[in-house]
């Protein structure tokens, strides 16, 4: 990108731009100084508000930062917080080996949920579902939140289970044919509903990352459902 | 969830929550028509401007939806285009068996690029990247944005046997142990760059999603590196 005189944009918006493809072509590197304004006039033959009123938009874009008396730097990014291996099962409650590993909330029995019953496919009366959730946090700050939702009909004594401290191997025991061996996710952005925003402390309404759907058994039935809400700015899914 | 009458909540905004709630347990589905207002006085006992007026935030929110002389409707969420199977070589281009099927732009030689010389672990100088760039259109709506960069050091005649039009399957004829065979791909969310938001046709900065990240040939080495644009409101990813 060259700078444009003759051009109906405005020299400084050009220079805006400028700064930005040299960011995103790496010339200027992430937590780097650039240049001051005195080599940019110079540089690029301009003059002094031009460049100012550049760079001022572009801190006020979050993507320049000034470091008082040190000079004006390239912001960088938040670090992510990997998902390694992301799968199907990544974020399922059946498939841990300990709840140990985990900051596991008390398991709630929630009542048939059209929504639920549709994907499960349950049409008739049945005793509902255990809900598992657990936050996920990463550096003190919470980076997102899981649910799973598990069928009392196939696992009747899961609430008091875990309740009582039985151990997840036990738990897991006698129910082989029950437990997840693939699943069938959908990964979407949407904006959160207002229990997520609250979960994920989040403004109501903000984008965040989903990843949903049903998670089938040995035996080809859905044994748990997950719905994981993620802060969309923090998250790395990886995927092999 | 109840309403409290002697809570410092005001009233409506108890309502328009619990009429949020209603919506996400799957009570008042998409594109159903909620009870009229007199039907919501009446069940929860509040006076019409209380309804009307927790009815009209929901409205400005996007949540409902009036339609004239019929009543006050469920909004429904936007049709997304679901990638099925997703994987890491899903945005390839060098996987395709055709590039027929896409809407390939002309193929461009890019200089080499710090950024991506480090992810090909390209140290000394070398004769740059093919890119390849095609729209991801569904109902006559941009959707997406792939970007494939290819050495051309590892294929030198890639955008002339392009441009003059051979086959795809010609074209990897010779090249079998420099095709992609797994990949290791990130997905993000982030702030669209100016040139991600031109193409996307989408406000500057607004959010994208992003797929991103080298794919691995037989030979162990870097063949491809992909970069794909979505918009995030559109896209389902489907993982198995």
């Amino acid at each position: 990108m060259k700078l444009d005189k003759h051009s109906s944009i405005p020299l400084y918006a050009q220079l805006r731009e400028l700064i930005v493809e040299r960011i995103q072509d790496g010339e200027y590197k992430q937590g780097d100084r650039i240049p001051s304004e005195m080599q940019l006039c110079k540089e690029l033959d301009l003059s002094r508000p031009t460049v100012r009123q550049a760079i001022s938009e572009l801190v006020s874009d979050g993507i320049l930062e000034i470091h008082k008396g040190r000079g004006t730097y390239v912001s960088t990014e938040p670090e992510r917080l990997a998902i390694p291996h992301f799968n199907a099962l990544s974020f399922s409650f059946l498939n841990l080996n300990s709840y140990d590993e985990i900051e596991l909330r008390p398991v709630m029995l929630v009542g048939p949920e059209s929504e639920l019953d549709e994907i499960f496919g349950f049409t008739g009366k049945h005793p509902g579902y255990w809900l598992a959730q657990w936050p996920i946090y990463y550096d003190h700050q919470i980076h997102g939140w899981c649910s799973s939702y598990i069928p009392v009909s196939i696992f009747p004594d899961l609430g008091q289970s875990i309740s009582s401290g039985k151990r997840m191997v036990d738990i897991k025991s006698n129910k082989y044919a029950f437990l997840p061996t693939k699943g069938s996710i959908n990964i979407i952005a949407r904006p959160a509903r207002n229990r997520e925003a609250k979960m994920l402390e989040i403004p109501r309404r903000s984008f965040i990352l989903v990843a949903e759907g049903p998670l089938f058994a040995r035996n080809g039935s859905i044994c748990e459902v997950i719905r994981t809400a993620l802060r969309p700015e923090l998250i790395r899914l990886e995927i092999n």
